[in-house]
């Protein structure tokens, strides 16, 4: 059972994981250089937990004591309790869902393990996508139209950071994944265990994601570029198909998210 | 073409469409009651303009007065020209973009005028959906992926507001759209055009997107729900059925912005 401990000082080092959530950069340092994540939210906080993270310690309002228990009796990390006002002042912002806990990361699983398995396989490659909430819509479409994992690129952002968690409702934690520098690396892998790669791009020479659909790949893996620029012309001259959702007339372009979707249940 | 102006007094009475961008209430209310709406960023801008909206003023930092000069030619609104630093100081906020211009709403169209015309027909109807970014997605969806009209009821969030056209990527201007009080009006008038409406949603008796898809209808009307309750129990009970985009077991549900991606292709 975690130890309730009411905080008297609100400069309590004990604390320290969960201070400054608005400086994006800060944050993201310190959660990298300490091996912790935090999630925000009961359910979030549960789906951490249900997926064998090991808490660190929980900042909680009274009320999420009983609504947490479940997850409270299974651990032994420190819970501190104070009010919204309160916790409000040691976060930095303002908190909707008064629950936070902290996590200890694990080590990331070598792309080969992710798929190393025979039989059909679905791969989500995400090419330098650097926005937080985009990068958890993309982990929850994925976990909910059945891919198997994801793969992100060195400059691409953290699932685990607290933004792309919340709208990934979770998602994030059960959904195996890792990070690989380049995608030279990531396509020689994909290769040699028979996944083949595709580019989902807007390029001339694309076919379509319902042509892609019947040749009824086994073995798949999207690569999804940037919201800015999109996929590398590097990476769509070296995959096996370049794939368009045709769109109507004077359209840009989906939403990077919106593009996983309807790939991912076109392809499913 | 626009006059120029070089704002002398920060405190001009002209710059009043560009006041306290951070207070959404305060905007929201202003704004309607005004008749205007703001468009940000030079594309948005542009696409307004093209989508045939009277500018009222543009509030531009000096490069886009180049930038945008195939707008600032056809209109007579004035141009407000200040640094990056002062715009700040006017609207409240870090404009990352540097464009901003206030338009004249137009009256808003009957949804029987939507719907009039023969042939395939796709509807979108969003019920008391309030998140300012979910509505621009789905616009943006929408205009992609081949829908006719967009419907929202009285709560739903307003698609000119400035977060939404820019989550819309401006999509939300040549977009068909109006609002109209309550689902029962909404499904009365479709059903006198002979659309057929549909719920998306996680009901037990619902059939799945791809049956949907088989029946090849004509002409179709998705009413999607809320990020937090969904669609409303009532709104279930009188459409003529309740669709489900099968998921992975453990996963709650999709965004609605990816939900209205996935329906919008699986039956286009
Ligand atoms: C906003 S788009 C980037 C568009 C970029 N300007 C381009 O020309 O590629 C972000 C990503 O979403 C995916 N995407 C968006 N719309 C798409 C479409 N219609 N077909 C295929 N992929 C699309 C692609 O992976 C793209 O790299
Ligand atoms: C986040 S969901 C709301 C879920 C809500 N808790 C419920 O039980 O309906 C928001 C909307 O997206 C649509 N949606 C999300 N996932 C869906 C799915 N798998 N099938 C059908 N509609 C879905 C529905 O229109 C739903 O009202």
């Amino acid at each position: 059972m975690a130890e309730i401990v009411e905080v008297a000082d609100l400069a309590d080092p004990r604390l320290a994981d969960f201070r400054d959530l608005r400086d994006v950069d800060l944050r993201v340092s310190l959660e990298a250089e300490h091996g912790l994540f935090l999630a925000e939210g009961a359910k979030v906080v549960r789906r951490a937990a249900e997926a064998g993270f090991t808490p660190r310690a929980f900042l909680l309002q009274p009320k999420w004591v009983d609504g947490l228990a479940d997850v409270l009796v299974a651990t032994d990390a420190p819970c501190f309790v104070l009010p919204e006002r309160e916790i409000e002042q040691v976060t930095g912002f303002h908190l909707h869902r008064g629950a936070l806990a902290s996590f200890e990361r694990k080590p990331l699983p070598d792309l080969a393990s992710l798929v190393g398995r025979p039989g059909r396989l679905r791969i989500a490659v995400l090419e330098d996508l650097v926005d937080h909430g985009n990068v958890g819509l993309i982990f929850r479409n994925a976990a909910a139209l059945g891919v198997d994992a994801v793969v992100l690129t060195e400059r691409a952002a953290d699932p685990l950071y607290r933004r792309a968690s919340k709208t990934s409702m979770g998602n994030v934690y059960a959904m195996p994944w890792t990070r690989v520098r380049g995608m030279e690396d990531i396509l020689r892998v994909l290769r040699e265990h028979d996944v083949v790669p595709v580019a989902l791009t807007l390029a001339d020479d694309a076919i379509t994601l319902d042509e892609l659909a019947a040749m009824q790949h086994e073995r798949l893996a999207f690569v999804f570029g940037t919201e800015g620029a999109g996929v590398h012309p590097k990476t769509e001259a070296q995959v096996d198909h370049r794939v368009l959702i045709p769109m109507e007339p004077g359209v840009d372009s989906l939403n990077v998210a919106a593009a996983t979707a309807v790939t991912f249940y076109a392809t499913r």
